[in-house]
């Protein structure tokens, strides 16, 4: 079970409220009131918590669980260990993220401003927002309801926030507009000035940056993560987006919806990416390019040229994924034959 | 134009002023005295405002312009739509620069020290210096006249700043001297220890790390970038450097004048850069190396030996640019022959 | 020397008693009552003061130096300048560490709470903690004796840490249970949420993550690091790891003891160090993996494979590095032969 020194949980539920908050099919109505408190990994799990199996990589794991429940795909019912209940689901993952939250729910922010939090008095916060310690709203900040807001986080003039955002302690928000349930991790910077300037022998001349960052709803935003501001356009990040840690996004970008980017991705200024692109971890992509919906890019990948709907790619600079690892297949059988 | 929630727009300026601060020459005096309000982008300006053609590739968009005026390059001028003002600047990048900074001037900061800031009793502020809430400065720290400093900032015992510096909210700077007019962008950390230890199989010993952080006069140092003290010698960072987001600089690294360092580049320690050397994103360099003024290294490139002045190279281990795209080349022609 | 604006040093010290700290012998125990003040590097000691030489690259300098002593490896004793003290060492560098360590001693911190953190009446601070200002310490937080806690640092709920540990300015520590003389560097993050979501076509679905970070002894984790908690199982860090700056942990993985992970590092989810790991910059590892102890990692490999125990990999997708060096010269031969 999570250390209740830092998790509380809720339940326990009935093996029927679960599986109707998971949108699941009991495999047995008659275990409809067996009751689960916690949800635990296959090998943790002991008879009274709920687990699931979502990667066939662990079925030995699955048919030597101790777990009293269990949440898999339908064709997976009959590998189940006698006495177990299961929950049946087409997708077992996301199933179980349902189950995880109603164990552990996120609970609603204390209301109110801490002692040492300064904000201005021209800010309108929503009913119900939390204030930490520290924290810093600038002139003319709008906070919808029930925002928290870290500690020592500093939110400049000007920023509107939907509803439900959270954003983590020590980050900074200026010259943006954010949507609703919007999750800034610890250390994130949105709103500062793009890398934009005119080289010269002289010496560089910085261009003012003029745009905002505009963050749609269900955005995620990891820790330490960086998100310039616009030049003139604006920086956009489409709904539904999750960027992991330490990853730069750079002026004038556009995000399409639901887009994973995976931690050190890079993103030079203005490049697009459709919907539903997922960028594997330290990729980098150079700028004024189009992305595609649905296209996937490689870990460390280094894209060059635009990349078409539902695409996978791979390399540096970046080709097809099945051409790349037919390029590294192909150099590792040269080598050894020279070898 | 740029939200009024976040920018206030300076002006209306006439062609004849906006020419004498970009340095540019107007196409026909007799436009001398319109008055321009704004800067936009080619594709949003109206006729009161003013854009700029810098990229080629935008030609079209110059030609289906409403803009008033625009900054051009004089071979482009009879491209111009009819009723267009011209102001002819054979750097119109740099000239829209100038133009915007006129537009947008970053104000004065108001003077003072704000509730809750710490400032050491010991400190000497310049006149005109601003500290935001939260910030807290430290012991015997000097700041040259109007510095600003940011909400939540950290200055260590002993900095020195010159004029006119910027340090952006939740930033940290210790142990380091740094010239006039150098912004530190949001969470930036300058000056923790190197990365310095004797390896050992009982475990790894710390070395003092005695060396400060030296940087120069109008210099950017990007969101969550990190440049570690010297271990004895100092780091260094020259006059006019721009360093973007997320790039770390290993202690004693040593960089010349006006060095352009893309987001997410990492330099190891004892490295040494001569003037205007251009490192593209997430590129790496081994520790220890000389890279002549004026080289250029491609985004991820891997430099683990010393590059010449003016050399241009690419790919991991790096070699020159024309190399590394021909083995690419080669390696795409190769696998689709067998393909 | 050190800037005494930001150093102080302690001492003199005898030839002997510095013999005596690092576990060194005098070439000539007739130089035991030569005192100095202080350390150099070769190139800039006076005869008051002792250097090292560890890189036979610098031979030269050795012989050139001024210093009055050196710390050398046995074999070059016979090449020192005339009148040079020496202290004989078969790790000279790590005897160096020791003799630095002496002339600059980390002084104890000044007990106290300053007053403008804040700290949760329900916190248990050990003796002679430091907490510095705008630092916000939350409910049931124990520290051991002597920790540090840098300005506006913020400590969260239940967090545990042993004695001796430094937290730098405006890091952030959530959710772990840390050792002892653990130093977290300024901004680094440890203990948000990992980067768990069941994707899907509606939008991705958070999952909750109920994990921890635990970190051992003797551990560094950099600047602007990351490091997630666990999605269930624990983050876990072990002793001795040296971790640098900007580096990505993500949830789950486990490093063993003294493991060296160099700047801009990433590793995914559920990945296994042994100890000793030695991951150079810009490296990145694919999720689920076990890195055998004593394996070696060249700077920006991609590891997608497992790697065995005291391996040396380089390249993408990372192969045995001599295996990765032949690709590389025999690419640039192909393309030199052709051009």
């Amino acid at each position: 079970m999570a250390d209740p020194r830092f998790f509380t949980v809720a339940g326990p539920f009935s093996l029927r409220d679960l599986a109707g908050m998971a949108g699941a099919d009991m495999a047995d109505p008659a275990d409809g009131d067996r009751l689960f408190h916690d949800v635990a990994a296959l090998d943790a799990a002991t008879p009274e918590q709920i687990s699931f199996l979502d990667n066939r990589k662990y079925i030995s794991a699955f048919q030597a669980s101790r777990a009293g429940a269990a949440i898999i795909h339908p064709d997976l019912a009959d590998r189940a260990p006698a006495g177990m209940a299961l929950l049946l689901s087409k997708d077992p993952y996301r199933a179980y993220a349902k189950v995880a939250q109603a164990f552990y729910p996120v609970a609603a922010p204390v209301p109110g401003i801490a002692g040492s939090a300064i904000v201005d008095s021209s800010a309108i916060l929503g009913d119900g927002c939390r204030v930490e310690h520290g924290a810093v709203i600038g002139a003319r900040v709008e906070l919808g309801a029930r925002c928290r807001i870290g500690p020592n986080v500093v939110i400049g003039d000007g920023v509107v926030m939907g509803e439900d955002c959270i954003v983590g302690a020590n980050a900074t928000v200026q010259f943006a507009r954010i949507g609703s349930r919007v999750t800034v991790y610890p250390g994130a910077r949105i709103g500062q000035d793009g890398f934009g300037f005119a080289m010269g022998a002289q010496g560089h001349l910085k261009v003012p940056q003029l745009g905002r960052v505009i963050i749609g709803n269900d955005v995620e935003v990891g820790a330490n993560s960086t998100i310039d501001r616009g030049a003139g356009p604006d920086t956009v990040i489409g709904d539904g987006c999750m960027i992991d840690n330490l990853v730069q996004i750079g002026h004038n970008v556009q995000l399409g919806r639901c887009c994973v980017i995976v931690a050190q991705v890079g993103i030079s200024g203005s490049t697009q990416f459709g919907d539903f692109v997922a960028a594997g971890g330290q990729a980098g992509f150079a700028g004024h390019l189009k992305v595609g919906p649905g296209a996937r890019i490689t870990a460390q990948a280094g894209v060059t040229r635009d990349i078409g709907a539902g695409e996978t790619v791979g390399g540096t600079p970046a080709v097809p994924r099945i051409e790349w690892l037919r390029q590294s297949a192909m150099l590792s059988k040269m080598v050894r034959n020279k070898g």
